[in-house]
């Protein structure tokens, strides 16, 4: 612990006036969405959270809703990625195993994008911006739901309960690392993935039945 | 259905002036908490929605404080019930069997009390009465981990996985229902209760390994 170097280049607040660009109100605006609630954050928030005026602030962006629908595309983006590239029709790869790994991106996609991802999972309805995003939310819930039946049908996966309520069990519980994950915590991205996986497919007991 | 005898007695509202008692006050607020978010709901909101002057509500309750810790209160007095019950030491019954039944009580207590429980799930410690409910969720969530922790030291739960995650798991799945479950829905309480505890415990492959 005795180098000078510095380890990487200096936070961009280091250089003396702040210099925020886009991303980074957006990064800030999502922050404190999830942790005030949308409705109840106002512009005059966000600026006083980044030490701006509200004018420094429209100049990058429009409005608070745009800021919104950034985050959840953003969110969304990912997410669509990670379902269309497991869920598709492949000759070469069963349901049951294009299910696993839809499960493990999801996971990655959540731990990489947990606040924005965050705030797409608490949103309501209450503008055209959230119905937008609700809409490509049931979308992904549609072509879940199909590839569990898929692999249902396989007769990989057990037959007893619906395949909508497996689909929505399952993915609760990924989705439920937004609630409890810590990037800094005790679990890095890859065991959560594993556990997830091994949970949901073989479940808790030590000799299932 | 020819039968001209009522079912049971008409709906309070059906008799004239609404009659609001705290009770009513208080499921109207958190469907509305629920709806546009705690912080962005003032009493002028709740007395709107209910058709009553703001006077008239505070002759029932004192803040919307109140009545969020009340809500709150009454979803976590109802899941310690449901925990305490299960987790506690018990010569006649393994921990794996105690927390199968704590899962199956917690399905129940989060389907019958829906609202509370979402309003509960939803509380980010913005405030004192935030930060007591936080608090107790952590209490419960540390009597669920040691419950798995016990399941898995019998030799009844795998061992790979460490109990802290996968009680956040399991849970993050019994705590999704809140999300998505509709009791007019095409899934019945213990069909959900039943879905849960086999997901859970025996995962999703036909033939587990």
């Amino acid at each position: 612990m005795t180098t000078t170097e510095p380890a990487g280049p200096p936070p961009r607040r280091g250089r003396g006036r702040p210099g925020y660009d886009q991303a980074a109100i957006l990064r800030a605006a999502v922050e404190l969405f999830n942790r005030k609630g949308y409705d109840a954050t106002s512009m005059g928030d966000l600026a006083k959270e980044l030490g701006l005026t509200k004018p420094a602030i429209y100049h990058h962006v429009t409005s608070k809703e745009q800021l919104l629908g950034q985050a959840l595309d953003d969110a969304l983006d990912e997410l669509t990625a990670a379902v269309t590239a497991a869920s598709g029709e492949a000759a070469d790869r069963t349901a049951h195993e294009r299910l696993r790994e839809v499960v493990r991106r999801s996971v990655e996609v959540l731990v990489a994008h947990q606040p924005a991802v965050t705030l797409l999972l608490r949103v309501r309805g209450n503008s055209e911006v959230e119905l937008a995003a609700l809409e490509r939310r049931r979308w992904l819930d549609d072509r879940l739901a199909a590839l569990v039946a898929d692999a249902v049908a396989e007769g990989a996966l057990r037959d007893d309960v619906p395949p909508t309520l497996v689909s929505r069990l399952l993915f609760g519980m990924v989705n439920s690392l937004v609630e409890w994950y810590r990037p800094d915590g005790s679990y890095d991205r890859a065991m959560v993935a594993d556990a997830v996986t091994a949970i949901a497919f073989d479940g808790l007991a030590r000799h299932a039945s």
